[in-house]
């Protein structure tokens, strides 16, 4: 089955992302526990990120399990995905490093951002592969939070501008909303059981 | 078969997980094989992490083994137990520095009750998808050792705050107690072959 | 099936070069947007770098596609181009280091050069092992790209002992031919299906 | 297949030592080729490493082929072979630094020395499992070069205290002497198939 290589190859990528960031945090130099308190905004940081790649990753596989095969384009279009999760260990130790200050909240808002628009690439990739009539596109008929997160992360972008707390407010509300699965592909898929 | 794809991104982030660690075993700077001294500490701390990591690789795959099937709420019980489980090197580091300090011991115990705990809720949520009468279900019944873990954690914990090495002694003490994979499943599952 | 191993581990290794090359991008010191200023040719160059490894990673997985058995010669020419593949986060950290020196630009089509024999030689061993009348033989039979993309890492790594800029764009020039996926082999088995 | 999620985890390990490998070799300080000469030594015990990993995998592979399953004691067996194996980027890493050093010398011999006990250690379990008539008991009867190389390393481990060429002579030696697949799990499946 051809669709296997390109599942197992962005798990590859996908839990080499999630679990680089880890050596980000730096063990403290003291031996205290309050030690701990300046890793606090990294760790923070470390948890929403595994957070948006496991979000990901779960979408990925609820995706990839409603697809029939795979073509060059949709590699492509999956390895664009994977480039965008790539950069969320850099911004999100920047950000780590710089808790509350405007330009790492702006450019974690942005990679977020590009992530959002890379997964719409590949839907529309698979989507125009699998046909109209396929369990994928009537599963992702509507798209309701795919059109409402780029909307919120370019507020939050803007946000971080002129309060930061709000911009992470916006990238920890977008989390959430997402982390519940697709539920429409999920259904989609039980009814076509 | 769905279970496929949860077991290949855990062995990723498992197998990632129990690698990485070894990155934190800095080369001595001198070229003596005294040099290797100030090293052991941090080495026999990898040594009981990677039990650690390797306790729960095969007892994940013993889990997997009865398990059936997937939905959306195991990926994420499953993704929470990947993300105390990658929390592992940095606590190893930490303690691997400060041999014998007290801060690293207690967070080191907190990191895998965090993991025994996350692991409870993995199990439960099978649990409650196999069904009272799945091959799981019977082959975890008592779950003792699960019982026992958590508490000689909090006693390691709370010794830590007295003396360091009774700490240590405990968390091998149940490494010691869990690298006996699960013969209840594997009974369990061979009686029902 | 055999050939399914060779696969799940050149994923593994490929996945982890592609990936491990982002934790070459420091985080900039700073918190301005204008401190990522020193960190974009390292950023341009990660971009090279990933399009390169996806581009490999594509045409593996259409050779793997046409190909139906692997015996311990294509293991070993299979290792020899993970080898060469593992070298390119090296030579993209020298050059995002200097960019626009000569000598990283020199080694970097070096690395470039030898990926591209080390591909060929795979090649070769696999069409050696299914035969002419392989759908493999087949589908690649022309290999004008293969041929050409020697010439121009030779011209370009020339170039870089005269004017650096040249070398460069000779690389994204060998990327862009490239990165559309091999057609004939999926023509091929097209055709065949 | 129980086994897939054996080979899974271990191409998954083996895949991330090989690479890791390569984090070790810094981009040099300048940007003249004269500059990459100190990187050398760490380079070609780079490529000796690799292609000892690569053994690894190779064998694995050919061992796994002729094995038809699994058991908790052989699973335990497997991690203490990967553990070993994850032990040669740190002694790599340290021989590196000090090319012609007699400690680092030592203990790179050590390391392959206990990696060879681990590899002898998993294929006794396997036998165990398979019994006496199995396809891997009749292709691995002599072991001729299993008995053969933990005394070439022995050697080499004595030579690093007069003369470490002679030592790195002798690490090379068993490479070269193991580099040619097992044939005869080869044969034997080949006449069995």
């Amino acid at each position: 089955m051809d669709k296997g290589r390109v599942e197992a190859f962005s798990d590859g990528v996908i839990a080499i992302i999630i679990t680089i960031m880890v050596l980000e945090l730096k063990a403290p130099a003291g031996d205290h526990l309050n030690d701990l308190r300046p890793v606090l905004p990294a760790f923070a940081g470390y948890v929403l990120s595994f957070v948006y790649v496991g979000i990901y990753w779960t979408n990925h596989h609820h995706m990839m399990h409603a697809v029939r095969r795979v073509d060059g384009s949709v590699l492509w279009a999956n390895l664009y995905l994977l480039f965008w999760l790539s950069m969320v260990p850099f911004v999100t130790a920047w950000m780590g490093e710089h808790p509350l200050a405007t330009a790492p909240a702006v450019l974690y808002g942005f990679v977020l951002l590009m992530n959002a628009l890379a997964w719409v690439v590949l839907q529309i990739r698979y989507l125009r592969l699998e046909g109209p009539d396929s369990p994928l596109a009537q599963a992702v008929s509507s798209g309701l939070k795919e059109k409402i997160s780029p909307l919120i992360y370019v507020f939050g972008i803007a946000a971080a501008f002129v309060y930061v707390p709000v911009s992470l407010a916006c990238y920890v509300i977008v989390a959430a909303m997402w982390i519940i699965p697709d539920r429409r592909v999920e259904r989609q898929l039980g009814m076509g059981a």
